[in-house]
């Protein structure tokens, strides 16, 4: 500690605010302020440091999003339990909470004159699955998109409630060639990612249902959806899957009704199974049974690397039930918030989103769906699906062949996409191998953190290899292959 | 009727789609089909056409969209009732549904040969109201703000979950300069426009009530706002306004608990009354009482054009319990759908909303992001709201001369703002007005349509004078002054 905690100094050049952040975070690191603790009351702190209760209270809302406080209504913050691991939750498209803060605090003060503190917690070598990389993107086509699209004429209206008919057909396009899947710019609904795909959808069924409506989910599977499904107000059941996908047997015994399944049949997310076609020929039997809706999550399934592209789950449909659901955030980035939904010929669905729509709009702006459409028209972002895809083809074979072979570990989900999964035979070696790698500053997911039940967690990690540098991957590769081999031979 | 209804013509360019909805408009137009009658169903239509079932399922959700047909799930297709005034839903932000499906149409079939069919029924001059004048902006500066955030290093992460730093820091001096509100970058959420402050204000409170949840609404007032508050789940219960804004008295009276109230305490929407300070201490008082947060629409206050501007609700707040939304929608263009909503000194709040985010992410593009900061750096937004209140000005002393003074009719709502009220004395003049203006080509809007308690609709029109140029302008003023004055007569 190179300081008292929360000493401020006005004459420093660093702003209150991130001085406030570092004081906190530096007495957590530092053991002054453990697990549990109480912190001040933002107005007694504000009062005892002269600053604006405000600002205490942005920094407090800084730290919980790090996971170094608790804060809960009606009682007092406290010093979280998870404070030391900083990973504490997880998100495919990189939701994590300690990532837009620390970026955030970056920006604020880019040249603080001592190391910034939060490196400390910031990793290193960052390996939770979610991003893509964007190295090698063709940045003169995405200025000259953005530049076409700022130069047209500037409307003073909404853009069209289902998105621009020009970004529409290019999507249309975009599917039938990356994945097969026959439909026209009218069956598509531009969305602002996967996130409000899920949202619109949930709305729907939550509208449409004269009782508490419920949407299936796949455990383990992807908690951030769960969580958008569960805030319109839609209960969330667990289905287990096996390493195809999600197991059918199970789906049939789950009690209705229920309104929808949501599952990622392409590449299951995060175990990495395809559903075979007798698998979801049964899931659309099940939905024809059930009355119920199938989404079908296509998040990664452009990248596929071993055994043919299967069609979509949707091009088996031909009830009007299927609702696929993707983005660019693997594609090109999570930074463009763009998604889609593509409808199928199901009038009532149809009108309920037209009249969702209608109240909350399309919320991409016009320019971004037309530098998008110009991206898409311009063969940039075919070109640079074919230019990654090839990377992480050759990045998968280093995983395979770093942790393919490790004892009492079975590596896993490495078919298609931007993620892989290892398992482990004994209890515990999850937690013994997150917290040595998180020690050299690399930082992986715990299986546990995509249960969907509580209580029943798997033992293992997932891990992206899209995101870092060659020389940080292989790196970080080394020293998972150390590590697990050390865990493994501690446990024994 | 220049042709049989739905005979398609594959050698004419125009797509199959296309003719799918002249066809059947034009049967809806010239009287071969009639209100309530049900059309055939999309899978005997496509089957006689010869057509795919989505291209017939895509027609008539285009036109129901537009105000053509009703679709209601389970129930057959059926031309709607009002079909002929189309102008049968109002929104503040244009959220009007036939515009987008106009807009499409035109945009797939940019030279269809004859004169397109639809433009019967899209106004020649729309004065509905939420659109502002984007003809005098800086398309330049416009231009190069988009330029210099496509230059941006490409991100592969989403944005931070309440928004760039940047544009939060711009925000915040924005609403210092343009409103007097006095908070920092770290007390902004950036938005996707009005629309998802407002739904995620209204997810936290459905989150966070272990009964179902209530939101208190104006009433007459902005119906988009409560079908959005619904569409979470959260119950809205209506409170009249009186000619300042919302009634003290009335909101005491609502049953408790309630959660939140939502006010346009600036202009009230669409009145256009301001609430006076007594009712604004009055209404923090309720707060308190009733434990319940206070959601400020300050949609389009950046706009005074009589009387000086009174300081936000948010700033006479010391409890933590008003939330101040806006929206550039007004300012620039809805078509940006950029908004962001003003954080009070409130952990729970704060953190409620954090875990939203964290779910749901931030829905604007990180480019959006970069541009509207750039744009509002360089001074182009300030500029551009100066030289658009003169122009508005100007125009609300154009309304105020030419329909000021007419017997039987009241003119009110123009203090500040974009739209204006006319109230009838007499009952049914309304919809004489509105009939005779769209014969004309005219389009205003209801002000019953802004009723949120069915039954209890006031007599009157509700129009904007920001969009349509000079000429066009000038011709609706003249033209409503005439209708106006001879449904009067008529009445007598």
């Amino acid at each position: 500690m190179d300081g008292p905690l929360l000493a401020l100094d006005r004459a420093d050049g660093t702003p209150i605010g991130v001085q406030l952040v570092e004081g906190v975070r530096r007495g957590i690191l530092g053991g002054v302020l453990r697990p549990g603790d109480p912190v001040p009351s933002t107005r007694a702190l504000a009062a005892e440091l002269g600053v604006s209760r405000s600002a205490v209270v942005a920094a407090y809302e800084q730290l919980a999003g790090e996971g170094y406080l608790e804060m809960r209504q009606g009682a007092p913050t406290r010093v979280a339990q998870l404070a030391r691991d900083g990973a504490a939750h997880v998100g495919r498209n990189g939701a994590r909470p300690a990532t837009s803060a620390d970026r955030s605090a970056r920006t604020v003060a880019p040249d603080a004159g001592a190391a910034p503190l939060w490196e400390t917690s910031a990793p290193r070598i960052d390996l939770r699955p979610g991003r893509p990389s964007t190295a090698r993107l063709d940045t003169r086509a995405w200025r000259a998109a953005w530049r076409h699209a700022a130069a047209l004429e500037v409307s003073n209206d909404s853009p069209p409630r289902f998105g621009v008919p020009r970004l529409r057909a290019e999507i249309a396009d975009h599917l039938r060639q990356a994945r097969g899947v026959v439909c026209s710019a009218d069956d598509i609904v531009v969305t602002a990612g996967t996130s409000e795909a899920v949202s619109l959808i949930a709305a729907t069924l939550r509208n449409a249902a004269d009782r508490p409506a419920a949407v299936a989910v796949e455990h383990p599977g992807y908690p951030t959806a769960r969580r958008i499904i569960e805030h319109r107000g839609v209960r969330t059941t667990a289905v287990p899957v096996d390493r195809d996908g999600i197991s059918i047997e199970h789906l049939h015994r789950i009690p209705r009704p229920i309104d929808a399944v949501m599952v990622t049949p392409s590449h299951q997310y995060p175990l990495g199974g395809r559903l075979p076609v007798a698998a979801r020929l049964g899931l659309l039997d099940w939905a024809r049974d059930a009355d119920a809706l199938v989404i079908e999550d296509d998040y990664d399934s452009e990248f596929r690397h071993l055994g043919p592209p299967m069609p979509a789950l949707a091009s088996l449909d031909d009830e009007g039930r299927v609702v696929l659901v993707g983005s660019f955030s693997k594609v090109l980035t999570p930074a463009l918030r763009l998604g889609y939904l593509v409808l199928p010929a199901n009038p009532g669905l149809r009108a309920a989103i037209a009249d969702l729509r209608d109240a909350e709009q399309c919320p991409v702006p016009g320019v971004a769906q037309e530098a998008a459409a110009a991206l898409l028209a311009s063969g940039a972002v075919r070109r640079h699906i074919a230019v990654t895809s090839r990377d992480y083809a050759h990045r998968r074979r280093l995983v395979q062949a770093t942790l393919g072979e490790l004892p009492g570990a079975r590596l896993s989900g490495l078919d298609g996409g931007l993620h892989a999964v290892i398992e482990f035979d004994a209890a515990g070696t999850s937690d013994v191998v997150v917290k040595r790698l998180a020690a050299t500053g690399i930082a992986v997911s715990r299986l546990a953190d995509y249960s969907v039940v509580p209580g029943d967690e798997r033992e293992g990690i997932v891990f992206g290899y899209a995101s870092p540098g060659d020389t940080p991957l292989a790196e970080a590769l080394t020293r998972m292959h150390e590590t697990i081999l050390d865990a493994g031979a501690g446990q024994r």
